[in-house]
């Protein structure tokens, strides 16, 4: 059977990057738009030109290598009151993001209209018509946002219709209603969507924000009345409390409804892009969010635990492999091990549950994530604690020193310098470097200096930096985690360090990522650990 | 008019102890059921005994001053198959706690029956009916939970009712209809809880998940169809993605529905106790979190602003301090040209929208966030700005000269040091400073060094310090920027720096900082900076 398509409409890169806290770069941006392009989603709404021109340069920058399958949307307003939209200037930059879709967003509310933007309720009417009239002339898509739609319509449903009358009469693709303030119950939301679903024929869309924590249930009702457009933002990032968080909403419709939304494949994929747009947020992952949440599929309490280790189903509404999440059990000692012990044998595969090692290397562990570390993202450095804790780590090099020096007014490019002293087979060898910054230059001597013995190090580069500090409320004396990811051209891997110290954290986390290298690269005998 | 009341059944203290991460102590306990006894919640579930023996001290302990409004409630399951109620440990443990009201759970799904509990379907209703008839005889409010109430409707509705029947004909005074697994939709839950409300003249409970994203919306339909008993947690905490929002239902009833769930007064108190609750599980407070949340009523986009300050209806579903929230302002290169030019005009009165030093300062801004700079919550880093754009910035010191150096192997509890030469008024002093780590070092050394110039410098302190590598591809040579705040006992106020040297994007963070506090605590005639 055939199933019902529902258009996924994505604004993470425009409503979302109005979330507080959230200031993407345009790199971020064309990185987001790929992941989002890959898991299958339809239209991704890109930017405002007209009011943030750093978003011209993403749609300059993406036409260089096009998306495969989504719909690059470039927003904007309706022209202002009393001029041509030929000459209305938001309307212009709409043009020069060179989109084949543009979401054109106009006033349902008459309240908004005589209070906010300060013109008669015709005029607006004009406003919508021309603007839709002007971007249909230029053949393009147009998706109609009748901002405050409900609202809007529970002011005066007469006057609200008739913006969308304006809307339809130019040539609108699509009408999507909008819940801008976040208030709406979800009996309302469908009570008015089939009032508008009963007089146009023109394809519908919804759009809610979250200020009533209801977003994705209305969002849902509209499209159980007929909706197939539903425009929300990954993680629901958003103004205020957020828009409709489409990683909770494509399970529910896909999954449950029977709904088509984004690649069958793509919803495998949906944990791990929720995380990886969360870390190019630099937000931290909400960890209880639906579907997608380290915690949503976590059992603690004792007959949890006892119930989903006989049937999932007591306990899961659906399997969270079907989202690329995965089941876990907390606060129970067996089951916590019997986790640890199969990372561990993967290291060392000789190593029982009850062994001496075993226990050795689960109170390390423990005493190490005490202490701040974390090794989801870094199994690298996961896998060297084990090979220490049980002897079997090769002494690829020796450091014996290092110093590093800032200064203020460093006379040339470099504002940082370091001194790095190693020892490789018994030879020392001290070697300088000069960087941006102190890790930089660090990373740089270090490598001068170990390429004179493994020259192969000059196929690998560090790919991703990160630093998290822990208890910010310690300011300057807090502890930091820095995350490396690094790359031999094949494969990547990551490493972690921690210290009060950003350079010493810094520091620890590119020896291990070195060393690392070293046991893929250096020795056939260690295959073992490659992956 | 009387409001209809809605009774607000609170399990912060059992259910959500199941969240990840989540430990209270007693203490923790003790003080969070006073919190929510004083906004007037109706039944506090602060317990399972049986499974949990340190639930009875926190029972014992209550007993010696007692709730003054608030129904105190153990929870507990249905006795043990093939035994009397009366031999059941776990029911005993529930008699224990003392309480005039109980909460006990059966099965409602033939499947947790046969598979799970792993009894008869027949024996499962005589495990109701006879726990129920036993704590009635006690005198005790019986609370029925029908756990996986819903998904037990959708599989055996027949069933599911014959288990209800079971706890009404042993008197229960409450039937309590559970989504446990958390993944059903607000239609389902209006069609099943509308069939129960037929059968049942007995007052009806709703008790949600928030699996599929939609627990406070699923608890609010089953009220519109006549529920009566809400539970939840408040901040939604819970077994995988938590239970029903309190925070968030509450006012959605209350403020919106003309319902009546905690006092008047309480839910002007609900954001406070909503952060309270937030310390004492020590977990971060959800900023988004609707209502309650610190980004609740937050505006960032630049019509989101303008229309905000026109009339606080176009973008707020409702006022913040209805829920003791409030309004803010962010200022970020989305806000728009009128917000930016009211931040100068807070420095610079004088300066109008068309003046030549707006347009200069406004360019400087763009200017700085295109290399990365970001003003959110770094608002006083922008007044400088403003002021040395202006030429009105007063040179409280200078600093001559800076370097930092760390050691690998530094022989005392300290890991860098730090030298500083600061000018003021003709005066040159250099002085040095050993830190947990090189900015740590740079902090003590600059105070140490201004404090002979500007005693009051004691009374101020870095209250937070955030990293944030900006392009993470370009590894160590990545630019890093740096959000500090800090205060002087009253006043809060944060700065930013950025660099590809995270040693010299903290110290232009510090040093703003610290001039900023020469303004506001330095002179007199710069008052006006002050807010």
């Amino acid at each position: 059977m055939q199933k019902d398509k529902v258009f996924i409409y994505d604004t993470t890169l425009r409503d979302g990057a109005q979330a507080e806290g959230i200031s993407f770069t345009v790199n971020d941006k064309l990185r987001i738009a790929r992941k989002l392009d890959s898991l299958g989603v339809d239209y991704i709404e890109a930017g405002n030109p007209g009011s943030n021109p750093k978003d011209l340069e993403f749609f300059e920058r993406i036409k260089m290598r096009p998306l495969k399958h989504a719909k690059l949307t470039a927003f904007g307003s309706t022209r202002r009151p009393g001029i041509k939209a030929s000459e209305d200037a938001n309307v212009n930059a709409l043009l020069k993001a060179d989109t084949s879709a543009v979401a054109i967003f106009g006033k349902s509310w008459d309240f908004h209209v005589t209070e906010i933007i300060r013109t008669t309720l015709e005029e607006n009417l004009n406003m919508i018509h021309d603007t839709i009239s002007f971007f249909k002339a230029q053949g393009k898509e147009v998706v109609f946002d009748a901002e405050h739609f409900y609202d809007g319509y529970k002011a005066n449903s007469q006057y609200a219709m008739k913006t969308l009358e304006a809307a339809a009469e130019a040539g609108a693709d699509w009408l999507v209603l909008c819940d801008t303030n976040g208030g709406c119950f979800p009996f309302e939301i469908t009570q008015i969507t089939e009032q508008v679903l009963k007089k146009f024929p023109i394809p519908i869309g919804i759009h809610c924000h979250n200020d009533g924590g209801m977003a994705v249930a209305n969002s849902i009702m509209a499209v159980e009345q007929g909706a197939v457009q539903v425009q929300g933002t990954f993680n629901g990032y958003g103004e205020r409390c957020g828009n409709a968080d489409l990683s909770v909403i494509i399970p529910n419709l896909q999954i449950k409804r029977g709904k088509s939304c984004i690649r069958e494949d793509g919803i495998r994929e949906l944990s791990a892009a929720c995380r990886y747009i969360s870390e190019l947020a630099n937000l931290p992952h909400n960890e209880r969010q639906p579907y997608v949440g380290n915690s949503a599929f976590a059992h603690k309490g004792g007959m949890h635990i006892d119930g989903v280790m006989k049937n999932r189903h007591s306990f899961e509404h659906i399997a969270p492999e079907l989202v690329g999440n995965e089941r876990r059990i907390l606060m129970s000692e067996v089951s916590g091990r019997s986790t640890i012990l199969k990372r561990i044998q993967e290291v060392a595969p000789w190593v029982e549950k009850d062994s001496e090692e075993t226990v050795l290397i689960i109170d390390r562990l423990k005493q190490l994530e005490h202490e701040g570390y974390q090794f989801e993202g870094a199994e690298s450095s996961f896998e060297l604690v084990v090979k220490r804790a049980l002897g079997k780590a090769k002494t690829f090099f020796e450091v014996k020193d290092f110093r590093v020096l800032c200064e203020e007014h460093w006379q040339n490019d470099y504002s940082a310098s370091a001194i790095v002293k190693v020892k490789v087979d018994g030879n020392e060898e001290v070697i300088a470097a000069e960087g941006d910054g102190p890790v930089n230059a660090l990373d740089k001597a270090l490598r001068k200096a170990l390429e004179i013995f493994y020259p192969q190090l000059k196929r690998m580069r560090l790919t991703d930096y990160k630093v998290r500090v822990l208890d910010t409320t310690k300011a300057t004396a807090a502890k930091v985690r820095v995350h490396i990811e690094s790359t031999d051209g094949r494969r990547f891997w990551g490493t972690v360090g921690l210290s009060t110290n950003i350079i010493e954290a810094s520091w620890d986390a590119l020896v291990d990522s070195i060393e690392y290298f070293l046991y893929l690269n250096g020795n056939a005998e260690n295959g073992d650990i490659c992956d």
